[in-house]
């Protein structure tokens, strides 16, 4: 083990130095207020947990991105938290229960960790940040998770945000009026979210037997694009199950809102977009900016997790990475956060006189930052000190600027 | 598996629900403030490190208490951090190295995870809150990080405050001089830090030679309590080498700053104590308060762990968990951290009318909570609202107390 292997760190583990782990900081204080005046309340889940409550009903993706342990105090198998949203919904199913059966609205922020990233570009390590809304299943609350996340992302002073909105039950409606197996769905779903369009065909003709499902499951993989995409979703699945369309009026009621809303915001619609497909009961939503090639916050509606944990709640949700979105403040707003925190140099004496740590004590007290000079090295080993302590004639502290 | 297995945590491994996390949450806030006011840089390390990252130099304990994982990506093993100080001494040894050789002060806020509790009352998983000056080895650093300890509790309004305080060097000269192996060392060892008396003298009687060092070392073991224990060990032990002499000396002063800048400690001495012996390298500290049995909050002098990353630098620190500062909080002061955070109730029209959500968003960007009605249930089901929105006869929506 030579030196420069003890301070390698792991691939997508990475840490945050000064000033940059303030930048989070102000931006985590900012972000909870924005989460608090929106009526949403902080849980604190812990970083470990039996593995069932962590996975039971997530989904196998989660699984694999969970690292395991041996709990030595039970023998059981925990693991520690890779998402937060499935340990927020069993605070919602057990430790809230007792509040009744009326709506919570709780949020989070916590680090996570993960055996693998999302994709190569992605955090191992992402400081997780959402909201949860429970026990409320209409459109009304989906429009305030999706209002709740843009306002997020304004919070974090991120431009040029483009939304991904899909519904989850048209695809799911779909599929299971094609009355095939499991084997089956499973690779035409693979080749539906993969837009391999030649093997969708073929696969189509193999298993579906009903030609009006065979020519939606087809015309699905084409709908994608901006708001016109609605309208021909509406020609392309006509005929399809009433609970299509009801996902095609939501899907424009909420492309609406978010007009009237969010006006800066561009929208796009994948009607075949099946992230989390075993996961959401719901619309589902993603939000991009052009400088990131993957989703900068996520979200959608997942109505039956809290069932496990013996309280299957209407919920939706959404969140954020805040190393992702500090990253993207940098490069969208280069100089602003260059921003030192100025302060006051203080003698060495400060450790013997006490008339002079009593007016440190009391500036500090202000919010003022305060070095004090242990070694003597003076004001050029502390950049960020603007003005100094020093001693009058009349062998008064007094503050000088530098 | 039954569902109530499902939502059981592991023991050690706490939630925190509201309002307490907001109890925390503003907990966090005030003390990174007060770190940052004293010139301490806010640091955010990665949960999971390279395991000769984590624990080189450390100590077995923490290795213990350390999860180890697989990483899949290099195949080596790595630690979920179990303590943030040696990932903070990697911090100042190789990322901050091209800052020169001047004074770092960096500080912290992570969670962490344990294999096992210090001690049966004690968490797996605490929130821990520290500071680590890097860079200055002689008195006013132990002043400065001793009283940032003691200005931390303070801030989280804790009263009672019992301070121990001991030297390491004064066992280690002495243990240096007995001349005796390893395997007899730590005989020695556990004796004195078990306080087994007829032991000790038997270990002593028949590993070390020298009377002077026996009659030296059977001292120690009786010397703790207030500060008439310093006058007590300059006498017994009289003749020991310059280095107790000057440990003595370096206790004096600090019990002599501690008792005018913070009067209201009471202060314990305990020249036996050697917790973390094989870590620290000076003076050692730990404070304590009556409603608790272990220690809140400690620290201590460590200089030699940066050099496992090639830059042994003097070093000294302290942390606390504020899971447990907030549960002693509630303790000393009940009735205070009750509060609640009122708000406004808006009706669901918030969703369709935009005058309505318009005066929605100017009053959150104020601070204020706003909840909207999503089901209709009304203020009854909304306890935090104290206002709600109501349309006059005009059709505006304006603020009316509940």
């Amino acid at each position: 083990m030579t030196i420069a292997d003890r301070w390698l760190l792991p691939d997508g583990m990475e840490e945050l130095l000064p000033p940059r782990a303030y930048t989070l900081e102000a931006l985590r204080r900012k972000l909870l207020d924005l989460l608090a005046a929106w009526g949403y309340d902080l849980v604190i889940p812990p970083s470990a947990e039996y593995l069932e409550s962590l996975l039971t009903g997530v989904g196998k993706d989660l699984d694999l991105q969970t690292f395991k342990v041996t709990d030595q105090s039970s023998g059981r198998l925990m693991g520690v938290s890779a998402d937060v949203t499935p340990q927020v919904a069993r605070i919602d199913a057990h430790s809230l229960s007792c509040e009744g059966e009326g709506i919570a609205r709780l949020c989070y922020c916590h680090p996570v960790l993960r055996t693998r990233a999302d994709n190569p570009l992605s955090s191992r390590s992402p400081i997780q940040l959402g909201a949860e809304l429970f026990g409320h299943a209409g459109l009304p609350s989906d429009l305030e998770i999706l209002s709740l996340m843009l306002a997020t992302l304004e919070a974090a002073e991120l431009d040029q945000i483009h939304l991904d909105l899909g519904h989850v039950n048209i695809y799911r409606t779909l599929i299971n009026q094609a009355q095939i197996d499991e084997q089956e769905a499973e690779a035409i779903f693979a080749a539906l979210q993969d837009k391999r369009f030649a093997d969708l065909d073929t696969l189509l003709q193999a298993y579906v037997e009903c030609a009006q499902v065979r020519a939606h499951l087809t015309a699905l993989a084409h709908l994608h694009g901006d708001m016109r995409v609605l309208e021909q979703a509406k020609r392309d699945l006509q005929g399809a199950p009433e609970s299509v369309q009801a996902a095609l009026v939501q899907l424009e009621q909420i492309a609406h809102w978010i007009q009237a809303s969010y006006p800066q915001v561009t929208l796009y619609f994948d009607l075949a977009e099946l992230r989390g497909f075993n996961y959401h009961t719901g619309i589902m939503f993603a939000a991009y900016v052009p400088q990131w090639g993957q989703a900068i916050a996520k979200g959608g509606r997942y109505d039956e997790t809290g069932k496990v944990f013996g309280r299957a709640r209407p919920a939706t949700g959404f969140s954020v990475d805040l190393k992702l979105l500090v990253a993207l403040q940098e490069l969208q707003h280069p100089q602003t956060h260059q921003r030192k925190h100025l302060g006051v140099l203080a003698p060495v004496q400060a450790y013997t006189d006490a008339q002079l740590m009593h007016k440190i004590r009391a500036l500090r007290a202000q919010g003022e930052r305060v070095w004090v000079d242990l070694a003597g090295e003076g004001t050029k080993a502390h950049p960020a000190c603007d003005r100094q302590w020093v001693q009058n004639a009349q062998g008064e502290w007094v503050i000088s600027p530098l």
